[in-house]
């Protein structure tokens, strides 16, 4: 399965993945996922949104297990951010197959859509529409850097945008969802566990700045004169980190867009975005307010004007206590439970559906990069555990 | 004239002009300079270097005379830098014919290429090549931000990028060169004029910062894991404007490249581009070191790899005092003699050709900018003053 997958948007110069949401190599993971249903005498199709689902059983029984991630990526991510998730679940059905599993429970592989929310800034798009979580209007309001709005992009990639919406007829169908990825920090190699149980998701959400200063010649404009966003900028970035040093949270400035980006010019506009996390919401609440006072302050000293804009926001996921203990039990209680800082489909769905989270050992912590990895072994470990859990919940 | 050019690559949503080298509003301003040559009976040619010549009088004369600009822009420039001094070229030349003027010396009118540098990163890349100043070899290396290179894109706007290179015997024909422009600070708005002439223009040049560090999730990476080479950009931002204001020079960081710019992704790399400018040469080795050193600083501390390369330098031009002083008698010892912090052609000519500048007052010192303005008087005297200067050099 992997030798198909990995040349899909790979970019050479990087080694990273390039698969944003409806582009031609999301296309071809698509394509992937269909062919892997397919071959395996599952039942696919796509819902209202353009997530993909290949069924073992009725897709309209009741009480149905689904398991499953995503396949698109960041600009420049892993190989395994998503695709661990989607591969494991097939290898995990292959096994149960291989092991005489009589199933008891519809049991469904999905690949949500546009997950990371690389092309059109918000993350969770396709599992956010399911479940009522972002409104039609709201989502036909979307564009990419090329200005091309989400809508546009599903038609050119063969999908009707006319379509999406809720979808809480689906959902009330899933019993349990449970989504394996690999780990996005360093606790399970601290612990030195391949597999662990997920927690809760940290609250957490992303805020755009945009700093508007005055265009101006940069060899010729007197310091005095100048009204220059990237000195506010500057200023905001050095203290979001230092706010979130001093909560224990983290806060992030890893994307910018000037203009008008020129050597020689003072910039009219720079607009950063800000992605902040905490533990609890009133810590997140705390940094996210510093941050914003502090560039306020800072703005007003450069004659700089600033709006702060909350692109998107999840509060704090506490995954449900009893499918979790489930789980517990079915792996023998020897698997270490951890929160995580990164949020995921399972977050988006955890308020309309039961739903756990397994994650596989990263031994260096690094994610969102072509240096993302996991080891053959603790992979393997993670199907088998995804293997136990679906034969635990489906089977018995 | 300003009539058919004001269109051309105007960004309907800024305002600004996008006039950059060698694209089709490029195409489109070399077009509008061949058709007012060609209106006045002028002989029009392209140089070796696609710089183009419009002559009265016979282009293989002796000592001529030439005037001119460059029609190209900075992202989202002004509608003034460069085409105030070729358009007031042409209507100095009908100005000069309305008054009869005998001329004695071959008259040329230039637009010269890629003054501003906005697509390859070096400027007046036109004027260099023709001064010997950047070899046909540096020149193939430039590349833009798509990675066409410099001779992909003359051939594609149908010049021939074989034919690149100094053109001695073209400059060895010229006796003085004048470049009327639009003023890029307020001195002539504080001193009361309309016009000016210029002194010198500082030394410059643009610095590459390459911050690697190392791409990383943004929700799940400690920051005591992170290596995040936006925080030592930032510092580095600062430092430059506090070395700058120690030192009464200008420095700039007003363009920049993220990998992967991705909100929930830390950067593995963040390039910044710093302009630098000083009244004289040692003021601004202290500055662009002083600020170095910062940077230096703070990367070994964050555990970024910084590499510096200086992309382009030009030392300080000052400009010929004998066709200083005839300009000064030509517009009768009333007009004031300024320095600038801007790059011309004129200083790139300087080394080769007796050159003089003229500038037209800038009532809010606002350049590079779309609010870029002059008052149509001041429009005017400029272009009585320019062609009271061709008359006294060509016609006496």
């Amino acid at each position: 399965m992997w030798a198909d997958l990995a040349p899909i948007g790979r970019h050479a110069a990087s080694g990273g993945y390039r698969r944003h949401a409806w582009t031609g190599a999301d296309a071809n993971c698509r394509t992937w996922f269909q062919e892997q249903a397919e071959a395996r005498g599952l039942t696919y199709e796509t819902d209202r949104n353009g997530n993909q689902w290949a069924w073992l059983g009725d897709p309209l029984g009741e009480d149905a297990v689904v398991t499953g991630s995503h396949l698109d990526s960041v600009p420049d991510g892993g190989a395994f951010d998503g695709p661990l998730g989607v591969v494991s679940s097939f290898a995990a059905l292959d096994e149960l197959r291989r092991r005489g599993a009589q199933f008891r429970r519809p049991v469904a592989i999905t690949n949500f859509g546009d997950e990371e929310g690389a092309r059109f800034g918000l993350a969770c798009v396709g599992s956010r529409l399911t479940a009522g979580r972002l409104t039609k209007e709201a989502a036909y309001a979307l564009r990419d850097a090329d200005g091309i709005t989400l809508p546009q992009a599903m038609e050119a990639a063969g999908y009707d945008p006319e379509a999406i919406g809720p979808d809480p007829g689906r959902l009330a169908r899933i019993g349990a969802f449970v989504e394996l990825h690999v780990e996005q920090g360093r606790a399970l190699d601290l612990t030195g566990d391949a597999v662990g149980i997920a927690s809760a998701i940290w609250p957490h959400g992303r805020w755009r700045y945009d700093f508007h200063g005055e265009a101006n010649h940069a060899g010729t404009t007197r310091l005095a004169d100048r009204r220059d966003p990237m000195l506010t900028y500057a200023e905001t970035v050095l203290a979001a980190r230092r706010e979130a040093e001093l909560a224990g949270a983290v806060a992030t400035f890893g994307k910018i867009a000037v203009e008008p980006n020129g050597v020689n010019a003072i910039p009219s506009l720079v607009r950063g975005w800000l992605d902040s996390r905490a533990a609890d919401q009133a810590t997140l609440d705390t940094v996210v307010s510093a941050i914003e006072a502090a560039a306020h302050e800072a703005a007003a000293r450069q004659g700089v004007d600033l709006t702060v804009v909350r692109e998107s926001f999840t509060p704090v996921v506490e995954f449900e206590h009893a499918l979790r203990d489930e789980l517990a039990t079915i792996l023998g209680g020897r698997v270490p439970v951890l929160g995580t800082g990164a949020g995921h489909d399972a977050g988006i769905l955890s308020e309309s559906v039961p739903t756990a989270m397994l994650f596989v050992r990263n031994p260096t912590g690094i994610s969102h990069s072509p240096a993302e990895h996991a080891a053959e072994d603790d992979c393997v470990a993670g199907v088998l555990a995804l293997a136990d859990v679906l034969e635990g919940l489906a089977c018995r």
